[in-house]
């Protein structure tokens, strides 16, 4: 039911259905249930075309289950069940069916829960309620180990996902060039716009853009301040495009430019670089983190910036800007693979100064790393 | 720190937590806890300009403390508190310490939980269990009630929304008025693109575009089938715009029209005019989603319209597309007042032949109804 391009094929499914199976048995789990819903769907996205729908309802939800040695059955809001029969090779249910069918599901033991921080309690509590006490529900990493690692087809996609960022920063370039006034809702809509035009299907999160003292916050949406020349601008723009996320940052100063704002672009990008060319497979997310964290350190940012503090100074991305495996932050000894994609990011927010948050899109090859956005990391416009 | 249009004033939050007070009182609540994530953000948006940012952590969350007789504490995650104590003018605490500030709060007794629905249970467990044995969480929809009448600043925001919906639509007629192909993508991105142009802030939720068979589907995402003579088409597509969402829904007919295809779209428009008819202060939400129902059983589609089977004719919107109240479904006694604003909606789905939804957004007046879009209901192009 979509483009060629983006359909995943009866093939795709099953090797994401085997993967998962695998895992299930080398964690004693007699079945997984994997919980999406329309905004973070990867765990029902990684094995269909299907995304739950925009609401508050429950067609806002997705649940997946997998026994290990039976067909699995998607669960869906009633109204979705046309579309999902169409693009999913087996069973589909009705969610609010879901509780009343686990009997039926004939299951004992552990069940594993994937996504089981996003499960509201409400669904939660009846389900584990119902499988008592022949089975219990137990939170489980193992499908974000699977979804990890992407296909050839996920790869192709997020590559061209992460070229529509660059494309939208190129136009923001090009229209701040004219030195006509911006104002950060402008900047916002002129890189999303680009992005669509050239064929995307929008943003994969709210763009952040952030200008002259509001850049010196992590987080904020855009708003009608102009842009004035000395102004640091931190952008967090990513596009959505045939099912896939890309996440991304770029800062830029406009017109005169401080030796201190300079320092803050260039140690941005510079700990990003150091992170990507350490990359290979074998190395921990931990390590690859300390990396990155040392160069903020180093260049003597630790006071400015959660990345040089250790909250992490990366994530995996691809059907959701934010995928939980290999989450680039201290503790975690996620071994990196061939074909693991997630984002490298620094983020530095100087009060009275100003900040950027450089994040770029990378993919561990057989002996290192391949970037797939090339829009420049230090930009004085 | 956003425009004056979108600015949500001291007076106007005030206003907001003294509405939330009184009722807490006629409940006999000692306080409100209102969640909200970045997606569904009106329980705190009611509030104050600050919404969480997208994302799978916890800044995707934020909680907003209101005792019954003190001030309240907005709980964001970490890199969100510069921001939100820009626009929110009373505390702003951490989520990460939110469970341990419990004791803090000094409360005992029944505290309301608003958005009970969306709470992930590994946060709601914890709180729950910080909270015994002094006081006790409990679902309530108080806060729905606040929500779903409108400030004069919020309708004037809504009613440009609308008027964007209804831009992005006449971008699709005039696009498909050059007889050259679209894709159900291709609609989807006319529109988007047409109501970002205009001002808009991007969709305020996945745009629907279904055409030929995909349009007897009650809900899918767009695909690259190009639509063709003799197609039913079905469009859902909302505008966000400064804060607020515009939820809408036209179908049309291409080329050739069938009598059937015709008595389609007639019978969709026809069902949500009655409702407009009916619409006036004191009508209860079941009443209003009984007029539109009967006219879809009466047209004979009891059996190809949800609307006709009694899943509801509309919902509350305004910051989120949907909104809990007024819901207009059977058996909700809210009765309609002056300044509520919501949705009347009525799909027709018809294996073999298509479909279509017409959804409007309405606002109660002293004696009756004002519809905020414009675009006209029956469409063959």
């Amino acid at each position: 039911m979509t483009s060629r391009e983006s359909a995943i094929s009866r093939e795709e499914t099953d090797l994401r259905l085997r993967q998962v199976r695998q895992a299930l048995g080398r964690h004693g789990f007699t079945a997984l249930l994997a919980y999406a819903d329309c905004w973070r769907s990867s765990n029902i996205g990684v094995f269909t075309d299907f995304r739950p729908v925009d609401g508050v309802g429950e067609y806002a939800q997705g649940l997946l289950l997998i026994p290990i040695d039976d067909d699995p059955t998607l669960y869906v809001a009633a109204g979705a069940r046309g579309w999902a029969r169409a693009v999913f090779p087996y069973a589909v249910g009705q969610l609010s069916d879901l509780v009343d069918d686990v009997p039926r599901w004939r299951l004992t033991g552990a069940i594993g829960l994937a996504g089981a921080e996003l499960v509201p309690g409400t669904l939660l509590e009846p389900l584990r309620d119902r499988l008592r006490p022949h089975a219990t529900l137990q939170p489980t990493s193992l499908l974000s180990m699977v979804k990890a690692v992407k296909t050839p087809r996920q790869l192709a996609l997020l590559r061209h996902a992460a070229a529509l960022n660059d494309h939208g920063l190129e136009a923001v370039r090009c229209s701040m060039a004219t030195g006509r006034p911006h104002t950060e809702r402008d900047v916002a809509r002129i890189a999303e716009a680009a992005m669509m035009n050239a064929g995307g299907d929008g943003v994969a999160y709210a763009s952040m853009v952030q200008a002259g003292p509001r850049s010196s916050w992590n987080l904020a949406l855009p708003t009608d301040r102009t842009i004035a020349a000395g102004d640091m601008v931190l952008t967090d723009i990513g596009a959505r495009y045939r099912g896939v996320a890309a996440d991304g940052g770029r800062g830029f100063t406009l017109g005169p430019v401080t030796d201190r704002q300079r320092d803050i672009v260039d140690a941005s990008a510079a700990a990003v670089d150091a992170g990507l060319a350490a990359i290979h497979p074998g190395l921990s997310a931990a390590d690859l983190n300390s990396v990155i964290q040392q160069v903020l350190v180093d260049r003597g940012y630790a006071d400015h910036s959660g990345e040089a503090k250790g909250h992490g100074t990366g994530h995996g991305t691809g059907i959701d800007p934010e995928e939980e495996q290999p989450w680039i932050e201290p503790g975690n000894p996620t071994v990196l693979a061939g074909d693991m994609v997630f984002t490298l990011k620094a983020t530095i927010t100087v009060p009275g100064q100003g900040g950027v948050r450089t994040e770029r899109i990378v993919r561990v090859t057989e002996s290192g790393a391949e970037a797939f956005d090339q829009f420049p990391l230090r930009n004085h416009w």
